[in-house]
């Protein structure tokens, strides 16, 4: 552990710390030049008497941040900040995060705290594959690793060859990426010959898009590493607000910087453990943007309280589902990419490479699934099964269209899983 | 000034250190892993009576560095780095240069020292254009912003549209970019209606590429912005060996932490002040890579040991001429790429965009210049006027091509300039 005592504190310790961070962000909030502080006018910090009371207080939005564009949300002068991330901002207005010393430096612990989650130490080399830049990434990686005096190969994204070629010669022991990079970077290995178990290679961080345990499956098969699950995101201050262990028995959040909930997607109605919905994020240290029950849009559930086999005792909730943005409705079924993607990899001669393409044909709903194969793809007898699972699973009828490998255009960054032509 | 005490050192001072570091680098390298110390094995710290003496030790080149890939040429075990940078590799087997956490605060200070020679301070906002990755540039400009306090927006390459909007939009003040990089955002600015002269813009730190008078005269009149020529390269620790200040009289070069000599590119004497020749550069406080007598290949001249105006007492050296590399020899005759642009752009009429397109015809050496017109082109007079300023630079007639805006391929990082066909 890179925090042994704040990671296994009991949980009447992380919810004291939290109850007092938690007055205190909200004070300091108030006091700042956030427009964001509307929202809290009539709350005072010693209206809090619990956690229990934090269901009070109002959400924040995506849209409340975008409002803000560029600094308007910012509790700070940005003259008083030191970086800054954006979101991708591809559907409009992007939103800022900028960050003090301060911020930096809690980035950086949470950061350390995940890589030695999955056995990083300061004698690793760790090979960072986000792109660095506005995207949270890169830096995210950068200064965990830093924090935690790991070597850092800085490769960024793309160049997939001289990756691999980095990850050999340097002796490189773990990798951080976009969840959907591992599968290409076994595509290039397999074309030339590179094989990972002659590498130092063990640890995979990935992140940033939802990716299903049968994938997780493959990549770990075809590489021979251990993966890790990281999420979190540029409104919270960056990936690393939780990652799983080895136990592999969910995704721990860093508690004394954050307050996880999960709300009905609907109604904003506080669910109880196990129960699935969205995941509201509050942060208890964060000086450049502090967020008051933020909706993530990403949909998960608690798992538990009781601390994990690891010895940390931090809230573990489930690995990301989806996003409610990623719903898809098709023919009044719901649905998101990573289920289907589910289904598709339990066959050892399809590959991670799909695309799930709607129409409407004569007002009617239609979804294709194209799919790779790799080497032989399937026999009749596991299609026929496959047609059957994806029927039992979505209650209608897709296509299925196999296609040979590197049909799907290979993308740097986040994969494009779905074409709905229906939008237009 | 960042460090003034370092940065204002009387002459007899800075040779002080520099001795004593040189014999503590020497004495270093010997003890240490890499196999660079075999070139000096039989010469001891204690033999190094004066500076003087500096020119009896052997160079190191780039093909010395290129044998010790991966790390036979790094003098600390990789356990012992945090990070690395690599050179581009376009070309052969790549250089690595790993660093300690002494080399990344050393690259800091000397980057703060640059940043603040080019008058930013820590309530300045400093967009990063250079990527960040194993090309060292992006994180340069990162480590010496950290350590002068200052705002950092990491745009990265690309995407020039958003790189001016965040310009605006966040009140950027500075800039720093590959060289050939502004000739672009005034491209996209003028085809967007954006107006430099709106911003809070007024620094643009350049470097990674030669550039001639003429295209700075441009580039600060087309952006109202003061310009700074940044010099540095992966093999010495990264950017910010040196930079020129206000004063506009010569590139500053830290001597607390490197030694400079000019030396004649062929036969390897050391050339006195005044005379062009190569920069060959020694390391006094790098642990990572400690170079002897590196040869870097660029050209330039010792201007002055004497205090600058801006009260800096560092030796001083002229802007960067052209690579050994990229010295061009067409029919008999030798020049730099830079010292045509220098001509070309003293035509209004004429954009930063061009290529050097060299064939063999017959048996004879041809050179056909390509370049883009803006507005208007050319006057009879004024290409009659620029054949004969060719023609009087270069003693033979070339070609010369005036094409319309955008027909020479943008790309990112560094430009291309030369098409030498004669070498297939």
């Amino acid at each position: 552990m890179f925090n042994p005592k704040m990671e296994t504190l009991p949980r009447e310790e992380i919810e004291k710390i939290q109850l007092g961070r938690l007055r205190k962000t909200i004070a300091f909030l108030k006091n700042s030049k956030s427009m964001l502080k509307e929202k809290i006018k009539d709350i005072h910090p010693e209206d809090i008497k619990s956690l229990d009371d934090l269901k009070y207080l109002p959400f924040t939005t995506k849209d409340d941040l975008r409002d803000g564009y560029p600094f308007g949300h910012i509790a700070v002068d940005p003259s008083d900040c030191v970086r800054m991330h954006m979101s991708s901002g591809t559907t409009g207005i992007p939103v800022l995060n900028l960050m003090t010393k301060n911020d930096v430096a809690q980035w950086g612990e949470i950061m350390a705290r995940c890589l030695a989650c999955a056995g990083l130490t300061s004698k690793d080399r760790l090979q960072i594959m986000p792109s660095f830049g506005l995207f949270n990434g890169g830096f995210g990686f950068h200064y965990g690793a830093e924090t935690l005096g790991c070597f850092i190969v800085p490769a960024g994204a793309g160049r997939t060859l001289m990756q691999l070629k980095l990850i050999k010669d340097l002796g490189v022991t773990a990798i951080g990426a976009i969840a959907s990079y591992p599968a290409r970077l076994i595509e290039v290995a397999q074309e030339n010959g590179f094989d990972f178990r002659k590498t130092n290679l063990r640890v995979a961080i990935l992140g940033a898009e939802t990716w299903s345990d049968e994938y997780r499956k493959r990549i770990e098969e075809m590489m021979g590493v251990k993966t890790f699950d990281i999420i979190g995101m540029t409104e919270t201050g960056g990936v690393g607000l939780g990652i799983d262990c080895e136990a592999r028995k969910g995704i721990h959040v860093w508690e004394d910087h954050y307050i996880i909930e999960i709300v009905h997607p609907e109604t904003g109605e506080v669910l109880p453990l196990g129960e699935e919905g969205e995941i509201v994020v509050t942060t208890l240290t964060r000086e450049g943007l502090p967020l008051i029950r933020y909706r993530t849009r990403d949909i998960s559930k608690i798992i538990s309280y009781e601390p994990c086999e690891c010895g940390r005792t931090h809230v573990r909730i489930d690995r990301i589902k989806g996003r409610t943005d990623d719903m898809l409705k098709v023919k009044g079924v719901n649905f998101y990419p990573s289920q289907i993607e589910a289904i598709l990899l339990k066959y050892k001669g399809l590959a991670p490479y799909y695309q799930l393409v709607i129409e409407n044909v004569k007002g009617k709903d239609e979804m294709t699934i194209i799919v790779e194969k790799t080497d032989g793809g399937l026999t009749d007898q596991e299609m026929e099964r496959l047609n059957l699972e994806l029927y039992d699973f979505l209650g209608f009828r897709s296509k299925i269209q196999i296609v040979p490998e590197g049909t799907i255009q290979r993308v740097p960054g986040k994969a494009v899983r779905v074409i709905d032509k229906r939008k237009k």
